[in-house]
């Protein structure tokens, strides 16, 4: 099995407004790719999809379960400086994101802050100094 | 903000577990940067953190919600041929998974299956015969 991820797919309550979400983050959809039931972003070499929550359920086969807090899975964002961590939770704040932690100084020795997407999915806003990214935006950890 | 990627976290019980499972799977963690806390996997440009569950929730500043079958959230590994599917499916069960659904055609033109890892975080093994699949692993999607 090939070391990689090729998607995270996001099950939302209506797909439209949770595309103009991320559109409002300057995030472009792939025209060709999408239609009216999945919206599909390139996010470095994967793809981010947006799906009904039910019909992604109903595609695995099992039952949707109610939504909560915390779903136990995060996404992270790195920026390639600490001031653009407060940067992007505003911009993400004014598009209409819930924030969960404002960017601090944690104790990883980064500077971090955390929001909620319009279906509660959670994301991290992270600078961390000991990782480089990339000028098309991979990271690429030590062995 | 850029449009990208950088981490994804599982929320896990147990860190060495969960990280023996993918080891099992044949992803091999990133020994210098993985530590008891946390282990960091390089997946193509993002990482793959596997960090306790209870952590993470408490990073964010919430409370940690009880676990559900359906999280709202699905990670995808496509395969670069159909017959794929099927061996990776029987792979990750040997290795500890719960297969959700086995290899099928599906409605979109594909062949996929679905598994549940030990932390029951699920992902979708799927062969797109609409996509093409990178030397390096990268699926880019047209405009």
């Amino acid at each position: 099995m090939e070391q990689r991820l090729s998607m995270v797919s996001l099950g939302v309550e209506n797909v439209a407004e949770s595309t103009a979400f991320y559109d409002r983050l300057g995030w472009k959809k792939s025209e060709t790719a999408s239609n009216d039931a999945i919206t599909f972003i390139q996010l470095g070499g994967i793809m981010l999809g947006l799906y009904g929550r039910g019909p992604l359920a109903e595609d695995i086969g099992i039952e949707d379960s109610a939504r909560t807090d915390f779903s136990g899975i995060t996404l992270a964002h790195n920026t390639r400086s600490k001031e653009q961590v407060d940067d992007v939770l505003s911009l993400v704040v004014n598009a209409g994101a819930k924030l969960l932690k404002p960017g601090q100084d944690v104790f990883w020795g980064g500077y971090s802050g955390y929001f909620a997407d319009p279906d509660g999915h959670i994301w991290e806003v992270a600078w961390n100094p000991f990782l480089e990214i990339s000028e098309n935006g991979a990271i690429i950890l030590p062995d």
